[in-house]
């Protein structure tokens, strides 16, 4: 029988329950799950901080899992079948509708507004559609993809949402090859983000975070240079920088934070021409004062909201990970394990930033 | 003897004073000139309020003239020399130093530190160096380009430094065929974002302005919708465009007002994974406050500054001058015209928005 | 009771039948036909040059119609119901998977290997998926959009399928405004190139094909140059279409002739660092000899492939239409109408190039 | 007294000369040379293959010294004055003019007619312009750079003129992370196209070459797979690609090979909607023959050409190399090494492609 946790409002504490285990429709697919996440999105979700979630929701966007069932056949991006015993991971984004002005003209799906995400936007009532949970049920158009011989469980759920994230926010922003790239935020998506700057062939890649633990990891992901924030102040960071750039600036700012204020930061912290990208805003955590002559109409700068991932940022990011996971140490993101017994301590170690990641083990 | 008009110091009354005829140095170029403008930027001087201006100058920044003497042989883009009696406009820009980063590597002119320009940057003592005089000395290496056959020189001072500045900004705008575009100001450089934006192949262009006469020439430029922000508040604004657009917003919105709070107002008008140039922010006016989790990140959206323009912009901006000048009135805006001795009012009618823009002509 | 024209294998004398009215499926939608088309691919096909055609079929991928029943509620992009009466057109591509690796990770929809298309792949027997027909019957998850308020449907075949083609080609040559664009080609194709490149801000369109009221048509849409292929030979239109572009090739070629020899002359017409779209080469008719340091290596040259079109190029060319289609003589391609019983002939003048296009009215 | 090597004309011996030593002019920079090379470049202009070579030359276009006098004050990029001693590499294309369409509008300065090129386009009698000598006299207006801290001149030169090549090439290849890359040859720029294919994000970097040493050298360089085409046929090659790529082709091929035959190969091995960079044809080597329904339009291919190299893929090429060098083998292209004295047999060795470059070392 299932297990699963329930977060059932927010500000209430999780529970953990038995559940029925659901009858599967044609196309369907049942996971036992390996791991899942605790991540900065859950803590908004904690807190209520998050439109249109249809409470209870059993948590958990994120997981990787093994093939308990398929529901008739289910084919992978290749004409493959699923079968049972296929350690898969699956794109948490779903039903993007392939009909709307986003999906067909603009070609933005992830603006599409029928799109929902497992662990979010379903209720704990449709099914086993989170992954904080022994079991999870996907629904038939759900994106899976096996993971890459070689390639532990481990490791991806180390990358988890942050993976597609960074991936998506890094291709946006274009980098190029001996660009400086500048990532404030050495959380799961900003240790990504250094990683692929990395390797897509950033000349210097700074990390402006904290605490040390977090840098000393933003280096083995690919940092050449890490700034402490909890040490430097905000005039004392863009001299540090741009000492490392001429004078200029970084090339890149990819501001991975969750604080408005960094917005602010990397629009000076950026070279004039150069790229800002923003991907950490997830949530409204309030406003700032940009100067807009100085700041973007002068420099002549670049800023590129970034919301989301799609398929190609998954398949992407997944076919890295499978490339560079024995020399960029995206396991280490998922170090901290938890049972579902222990949801509610890992979800409050993650709101309490006591780990960057925390990773749910659901089997027994 | 040359007459040309002096703005000793910001503040201080123009002067308008006989000139000794300069040499001309080894590839030095003198015009008569037949028309220089009044515009926006020439009340900042006036005002103090840009940075190292090495007053006393002579205004003027983009003119148009007749060759009077050439000091050996200069050619043109194709190698054709340039002859006494040819109608030529020039690029305001000077000296841009093809060494430094911004030149080379950035290939990002506008931001080279040693860029001067002309009726600007260069101080009364070195020469007849602005527009607002009877001759204009060029020198060594400005960019020249005869006038395409059959455009009047009024019609290209009607379009002016604004011109460029437009072509610029819809260029990095990227408009693309059937595009909603929803232009902000309705002074000059709107006024030829509107021509530029229809004539890239935009399917709704919509100004933003006021007043009300500025805007029937916004229709007669290629608005298909006017908005007069003196008779709709922001609210009003936005839902109409909003209607316009099946409730998403423009897919494309260029600030051009010199108001920090259009920035602000062009990130609600444009649609999610839209683009937003910031053109209009030549000055500093002061701030804006900015959400950006619901104005950037969650919008997937791309703000571009646009600063300057470089001689690829002059020579194309040009080139669709000679084209649709035809259809597109740019001459009425040169149809406020001011002797030497009158400039001191021009500037003033231009300060207080009495006319878009008002042409010197120097002519006795 | 329905007729159709069907072709019953290639080469075979076209038959008109009375047809069984099929039963709708949940979603399809039943049209009356007002216009389809015939143009160069239902050419091919009757020359069996199409691989994987399941004859017999119905011809006619590109058609109008009004509804005249909706099986349940089919939304269109904004969510609005279509209703009986409606007059609407259809993307003739159908079925792409929305799950391969083209359709989701190469957003190439255009390369999807489920793509099916009205007209051509479907057999005769599976329904009436084809315009030349008083009835089409369109199924489930056709891109349907109604036409613009105040477009003539037969302005809309007028354009027809090269309509979208042109749009894709014309945005991917992405013309820049001021640019040359020399078109190869006064078919539909070409035509509509020519109007889309004159509508993107093209400096200037020229327009090398025959026969001479081509030619005059494309003037009329928007060709400032017309170079009569059967007056002048290779070398003589290099020469002058170097004579119009300062000596250097044009800025953009657009290849849409059907002829393979055309590519080649169109490396030689573009200059150097241009951008070629080769869109006319939709069947094998053969091959050509390139140097690929002269024509490729040397010149830096961009040569793109177009094929096919989506429903964001159909959902902005149609926009266009309705925007343009006053000034720009789109209608005029659909003079020559022909009712079922005559398709055969209609089949016929257009493989002879008597007409452009021929225009099937399935009315009594 | 300065000694140089001659080539007084296709197909005559080189000859040794000593030489005056040339009066520098006002910005001019004397170097002692370190390093200079023998590539594929100095074969065709030894063969008479290259248009407009003023013989006699000295060859030698890339070459690494140190500064044995300045003319006065001469500054790098940032502005700080060059100083003897400095360790620097020069731009090999010099005096490309600033005022031509290509330079200023096309922003093409590889196409600038007035572009010569050290070692190829200077006339022994003009000076020390080529690298094949003792000493090297550059031009004011000469790209100089000082090598980054740490490199060898050895490393350097091991990437020589192909590393500026490889540079352009690949980023005009815009490899995207994750991309399959096929590299056709394995001389010079084909190993540096490896190299940064591999630090761009390459998923899986493919090399078609020969011989095995060479392969050896392109798997230490980056390439996860080789591919010797003296050992397979072209459909044996066909089928090993696609076989790495589910049946598709590459994402992006990039054709280094010099054999005309490549091209047409290269666009078998790309996917459809992929990339082919043609970088390898800087000589006439005659004709191909392309199916340009096969190959462009139904494959919806993009082909680039992609000439020389301009200051900005120096400058990085020289950041990535000062980034990477201990780790990719750049300096073992430099093993071979030879005197002024044995330019001879430097030039047979690589004309019989015993060696994929010959490192001169003029020092006695």
């Amino acid at each position: 029988m299932p297990t699963a946790v329930i977060m059932p409002a927010p500000h209430q504490p999780l529970e953990t329950r038995a559940c029925e285990m659901p009858a599967l429709p044609p196309g369907g697919v049942l996971l036992e799950t390996l791991f899942s996440e605790v991540c900065g999105t859950d803590v908004h979700l904690w807190h209520g901080r998050l439109a249109g979630v249809p409470y209870p929701i059993i948590p958990g966007h994120v997981s990787v899992g093994r093939i308990a069932a398929v529901c008739g056949t289910v084919k992978d991006i290749e004409g493959q079948p699923f079968r049972e015993g296929d350690t898969v991971a699956f794109l948490d984004v779903h039903g993007s509708c392939g009909r709307c002005f986003y999906c067909t003209v603009a070609k933005a799906t992830t603006r599409c507004p029928e799109r929902r995400v497992y662990g979010i936007t379903f209720s704990a009532g449709e099914g086993l559609h989170g992954g904080w949970a022994t079991h999870i049920t996907l629904k038939p158009g759900t994106r899976l993809l096996r993971l890459p011989a070689g390639l532990d469980p481990a490791a991806y759920i180390g990358g988890g949402c942050g993976l597609n994230t960074a991936f998506h926010a890094v291709e946006r922003a274009a980098v190029a090859m001996a660009d400086t790239v500048a990532v404030q935020g050495a959380g799961p998506v900003g240790l990504s983000c250094v990683a692929f700057a990395r390797l897509r062939g950033a000349g210097t890649v700074i990390c402006l975070g904290a605490p040390a633990d977090r840098l000393e990891l933003a280096r083995e992901m690919g940092a050449d240079v890490t700034i402490d924030i909890t040490q430097r102040g905000v005039d004392e960071r863009l001299r540090e920088v741009r000492a490392l750039t001429h004078g200029r600036g970084a090339d890149v700012v990819i501001e991975a934070t969750g604080q408005p204020g960094a917005v602010a930061e990397a629009l000076h912290l950026v070279r004039d021409q150069g790229t800002v990208v923003i991907v950490g805003q997830y949530t409204d955590a309030g406003e700032i004062t940009v100067n807009p002559h100085l700041d973007i109409n002068k420099k002549h700068v670049d800023i590129r909201g970034c919301w989301g991932s799609d398929f190609s940022h998954f398949y992407k990011a997944i076919a890295m990970l499978g490339r560079h996971h024995r020399q960029i140490p995206w396991r280490r993101l998922a170090e901290r394990q938890y049972g579902l017994a222990d949801a509610q301590r890992a979800l409050e170690d993650v709101a309490a930033l006591r780990v960057p990641k925390a990773v749910i083990v659901p089997a027994p």
